[in-house]
């Protein structure tokens, strides 16, 4: 087998490869969206058939929720699963987007040639960079140098309902020597990374309601609680002035940074206010105290990611309304049982509601943090295969969104993950305009295919 | 001219007076929501029709924003002028409605026969009684026994943007001895009253702004500034501990009751407790150590309207928002100045906002509060009007809500008006299920044509 042969036919077959992940993007997988539940299903029958093409055994297996694309395929080396997820965030405010959002096109910007559409980056793009990886090798060689098994979910932008179950009941079939998980980015653009630590989820809905009734604030105003009000006041006290969260007990468990890791990511030379730049911020808005990194890689956060309550159309309203309610999630690290800070948070909300008003809380899902084991052989073959592809040597780092599927691996199956994913800060994923870049997913194909070939001959 | 004759054909006309109003009810006039501006329009021409069928010179005046109905009749005694509003509050939200809104019906309650409709109570159904008053007494001696200018707005529930340039434009138009407004309610099922006291209101917009694109919170949670924060901190500074606005000068020029007024109110027996069970409350949330009425009619408040940022669909979207905003007003007192206060709001908001934030703000209307001089006779004449309907002596008392008309129309046209209206606190004006006693209607008519012959006569 040659890894020459392999990488020049991924290089000629980039046309193709191409038009393959436009007609996964163009299908509006949104999961959180009932509405869109059947387009769920029809990028998994896609993946299926596509899978399937390529001799893998391939099928779509119900959940109680969406769907789950399983494929296997024999190899003689260890065998490897493979994780990527087929469903998107909604795209709202559509009106900002340049282009239909289930419209994928190739456009050319001044960093480079984009994929633009939902989805290109999160997660359609990446997955599809493994599952080329593996039509290269197959074409060029016949077979995998390793037994491989894709698992495809539907739900990871809804909070993952049917996957820790699903885990649980096909655990047989799923466990593997290692997973492989594409839903991560580069360091910067000429460095790529592996992340080793991965930020937990809390996720929670907070409902406050007054009166029975909405109120007209000419008669009530001045009298009756508002529940506005009431929101307000809780949410203004997440954080206190040094922008630590204020429930009870969030730190408990947490630990400082080894000095190791904390000299190695000083080293990566991250700029704050060119990170922030590129957003239209330049202020560090977490704990006093802390770097950067630590505020988006290390460090729990409290935000408030929606609310609403009262009038919000057009014009203006005298009311004072019945509920107002809060879309409050936590990322946590290791060492923070995501159970435990639920009740910590609801009874703190509970002991700040005045007379008159009651809360109702809806769980939006719980995850813990997670950290691998870099110890394992297959993470140094990953980072040297990825660094032969970028300019820049290829880092260990800490990752700030929730992968939970990786720490649901390590609990449930007992695996390890290499999350190696080629994203880049500029890729607006989960906001208007998202994109890949192209070279992220002709790089990205081409250190799989070094990956798996690597793993194979460890 | 026989008073006796008046009424008995008020009685006798009940039904076809119940048929006209549900007529105007089912045209779904929301002032503030465009998509409704026509049957904004056709409201008005309703209403120019019918007064042109009692003999009125009646017409419909455009004015940058919806119309103006304008009708005169001519009579010997004082010239009056009527103000009343035809446009209604959204329905917002549908889901809590038992019937359709612009769907009038008469329902049997435990209370009474009450007529259901969006608008029923605000203030169609109240507008009406003057109406038929005006009907009745023309239908009896061929003429009014007073010069009778109506003057009815569409713009009342949006802020009236077009009332004062139109009251500027037609004053020799309008200009009459007295005003007579029928859009306030009964103080209690038993006793009416007259409205000699109301509060100003003003209306603003807050619009926070931070990152320029909406950020994934796993990326930039902890390290970005989410406006959700910022405004929450913002809104509950609003009131302190005690209840107490925070804008800096808000109490300046603020007068407290005067011992006579306090004395009357206390005789009133109001209960807070009774009043704010109506809708489900029991505790008093204005500011600690003022009676449940100060609250309501002497006492300047802040309240949040409206709130919206982030994700607030079904599901979950870990999302730091570009943007969040609310919709805040404020009731305002006598001597209290509305756009000196817009002023300190506005600079008070802003020297909160921390770095990478800016706000803008939009304007949703500035009226100043209103005190009427009672001395003036004809006050005393339509109480005692009032009295002989209801099982109540009639009051004098204050009003919560805004009806700012009544302080342009002293400060433009010079005239006090009397504020003489039949709603209940249960009407749910503003709310879903908005419905209009079928006493109040019955009864309001025939205190009007009480009133007009007594002024007359006086």
């Amino acid at each position: 087998m040659s890894l020459d042969a392999i990488l020049a036919r991924i290089d000629t077959d980039l046309d193709p490869a191409i038009a393959r992940l436009f007609a996964l993007l163009r299908i509006p997988s949104i999961s959180t969206d009932p509405a869109h539940m059947r387009d769920v299903r029809t990028a998994a029958d896609w993946l299926r058939d596509d899978l399937a093409s390529m001799g893998f055994q391939a099928a779509v297996h119900d959940t109680p929720g969406h769907p789950m694309v399983v494929a296997h395929m024999d190899g003689p080396g260890p065998h490897v699963l493979f994780y990527g997820h087929y469903d998107v965030q909604p795209v709202d405010p559509l009106s900002l987007w340049h282009r239909a959002p289930f419209d994928p096109a190739l456009e050319e910007t001044p960093k480079g040639t984009v994929i633009r559409a939902r989805g290109a980056a999160d997660d359609k793009g990446q997955l599809m960079t493994f599952l080329e990886a593996c039509r290269a090798i197959i074409a060029e060689t016949g077979s995998l140098p390793c037994k491989v098994t894709v698992f495809l979910e539907g739900e990871e932008e809804s909070g993952s309902p049917s996957l820790v179950p699903y885990l649980r009941e096909h655990a047989d079939m799923l466990r593997a020597d290692l997973a492989l998980i594409c839903d991560t980015g580069l360091f910067s653009d000429d460095v790529p990374a592996i992340t080793t630590q991965l930020r937990g989820l809390l996720g929670e809905e907070v409902v406050i309601t007054g009166p029975r009734i909405d109120l007209h604030s000419g008669m009530y105003g001045g009298i009756a609680m508002n529940p506005i009000r009431v929101l307000s006041r809780i949410l203004a006290g997440l954080h206190d002035d040094q922008g630590r969260v204020q429930v009870p007990g969030f730190y408990d468990g947490v630990e400082e940074l080894s000095p190791e890791l904390r000299a190695q990511w000083a080293g990566l030379g991250f700029d704050d206010t060119a990170f922030l730049g590129e957003v239209g911020l330049s202020h560090p808005a977490g704990e006093v105290g802390r770097t950067g990194l630590e505020m988006i890689w290390s460090r729990p956060t409290a935000e408030v990611n929606g609310i609403t309550g009262g009038y919000t159309g057009a014009g203006f309203k005298t009311v004072l309304p019945a509920q107002a309610s809060a879309k409050v999630s936590f990322r946590l690290v290791a060492g923070q049982d995501p159970l435990k800070l639920r009740e910590a948070f609801r009874a703190w909300v509970r002991a700040q509601l005045p007379p008159d008003c009651s809360v109702t809380f809806h769980d939006h899902g719980a995850s813990p943090a997670s950290r691998m084991d870099i110890t394992h052989p297959a993470f140094e073959i990953a980072r040297r295969a990825l660094s032969q592809e970028w300019p820049g040597e290829a880092a260990f780092i800490g990752g700030g969104g929730s992968i939970p599927v990786a720490g649901y691996f390590k609990q449930i199956l007992g695996m390890d993950s290499i999350l190696a994913g080629f994203g880049k800060d500029d890729d607006a994923i989960h906001s208007p305009n998202e994109k890949y870049d192209l070279s992220s997913f002709h790089r990205g194909t081409r250190a799989w295919a070094r990956i798996l070939t690597g793993i194979a001959g460890a």
